[in-house]
């Protein structure tokens, strides 16, 4: 039973989503950008590349009384999506089927705004996120990839704050009577906030 | 004022907290070891090797209506979590100025420990945790030398499920014009569960 | 052509070895590895666990006028090492097929001994090592499990300097019109020299 | 004795080289990107920000008969290199005081160029050095900054060949009795070849 409760806490272990074939952020890195998020009650965030859900029914969870609106382009990361908010009882979750920038052009104005993917758009969700973003918001990007590296620090030229920290994680796989450290890739967790907003006042 | 408000979600940032000298388990790592823990509501933890306590605090607010047993063997130490719960206002941590496994002995049975430092005395607080953690329970171990790492897998060879990760992070640093990332110690966090009480059942 | 030409130098790429289905200590742990052993002319020099024996060859091309005795319990395995020998040029690798510490036994004492693989007698095959170790030998282990990394501290309480690095390397694979940085299993590199016979004289 | 006699092999240990105060690569760092470089008899070898020379004496070593041009801007940092290739007893290093890319421009064309420093020329140093660089060439760059890997990898979009490797290095170090792994900056080595002169041929 141990392991199978449906615990709801921060950082919930990936293998109690429902996952298909969709990829999906890891347990230790879901829970660091949550936290770089620092999300709190009755705010409105984006998770942009939505996946599996996970950083969404997280979001939800740390932001009771607010607003999570998952954009995802698949309609079957969509679906998944769906049932594991169904599962995790979060129906503040909205699902938003289609491409960004263009499915993130009519949602709220966002405080907090998490980017797990991007689809080839980098630039232009960057660019629009920072337009909407309400004032005191913070972005959080997770780059997996060089390009979405050099994106992000490209766009972050642009007069912010920002942290950026590299987290590489690897995990214990029993293999006969020894255990390997399986190593996962290694992510750039990227924050950033205080575009003009809060500078000069 | 962006970053000073007091975020008292999962993964404080570590400059939320009053530090002195006192080592500190690092927001990354933290918020990592909490969601291990899977903490909840009215659950009874122990911090062994309390620091600053900010896991203690974290703990408090991941479990509400519950207990957490701050144990710390320096009174600087255990001033300083005192100041750190008031300052996050969380009343239901209780320091106890003493070394472990002693210091322990008397504390209500655990659902939850977190091991952040043992004195040298690693083995008799694993041996006295197992006896007496509730059916249940959940032991989360933060190793950051290697005679803990070897310390706590002999231990764990005595019949209970568990979960090994390393967690590798650097931070950028800005020097002059450029960033360097600069690398925290490497942790392992070791999470074990399932003593005999959910075996053969 | 670029890749192809047979470089000879340390840190021969991966793919200029020939490789079936044997395990091989990769190119970047390879010559750390190498390093580590201090190689020179006219060394016997095990190494213990060869799989494609891509240590043997570097070992022989670092050590002329040496011996390079190549110990592989598989007959696969010790196939591929007379042809990577081959391939480069090394005659002066002998291949000896048999299960360490047995093999071991009767083989010219070394000056300098690389374990990559143990087949689980790790500690009969250390303590081996050590009685037939020259003086001013170096051993070098490289371990890729926990076990072999716990066995290995555990026999180097016996009185030896010793030298621990860990290395994680992550290598850029294209994707589409993206790199992510794909990780390879973290290895535990450890050095030890000095047993007795440069001390208290 | 064991560990002050004079290594000259690849890999060279830190401790064995003069260092004053200026930054040097790491012996598992420097081990590494010289592998990349493919070094060979004869070769002309470019090393670029050299600070103390432990680049470029290790060069000399790997490609005997070639020339070493070891580029500092600092005196005192040629000073120090001139130290170490005494020590090493590598005359063929040649050291040139001045900054890159300006210094480099009227030294012979290379085979082999290593960049360990920019002096926030990074652009201009690389584009030269495609420019001068013999057919066959080999461009190895360890980035540390955030700001060189973004460069480099701007730079590299220009049709050739690269690789990528991020390397995390931590070593024991004693603290007491226990043995933490410190952390060095993780670096990226970052190898190109491949401009025009092998393709389409």
């Amino acid at each position: 039973m141990n392991d199978f409760f449906l615990y709801k806490g921060p950082g919930i272990p990936d293998e109690l989503f429902i996952r298909g074939e969709v990829p999906m952020t890891r347990e230790e890195i879901r829970v660091i950008s949550l936290a770089k998020a620092r999300l709190g009650p009755g705010q409105v965030v984006w998770d942009v590349g939505s996946g599996t859900g996970s950083i969404a029914v997280e979001a939800a969870l740390l932001a009771p009384g607010g607003q999570v609106w998952a954009v995802e382009r698949s309609a079957g990361g969509c679906r998944l999506i769906r049932e594991n908010c169904s599962r995790f009882d979060v129906p503040e979750v909205r699902v938003v089927q289609g491409e960004a920038p263009g499915a993130l052009a009519d949602l709220p104005r966002p405080d907090r705004v998490i980017v797990g993917g991007s689809g080839g758009k980098l630039r232009e969700i960057l660019d629009l996120i920072r337009e909407k973003m309400l004032p005191g918001g913070r972005l959080v990007i997770n780059a997996v990839t060089l390009e979405t590296l050099t994106g992000t620090l490209d766009f972050l030229r642009a007069g912010c704050q920002c942290e950026i920290v590299q987290v590489a994680v690897s995990k214990s796989l029993q293999l006969g009577s020894s255990r390997v450290m399986k190593p996962y890739h290694p992510v750039y967790i990227i924050s950033a906030w205080g575009w003009g907003d809060d500078v000069g006042g």
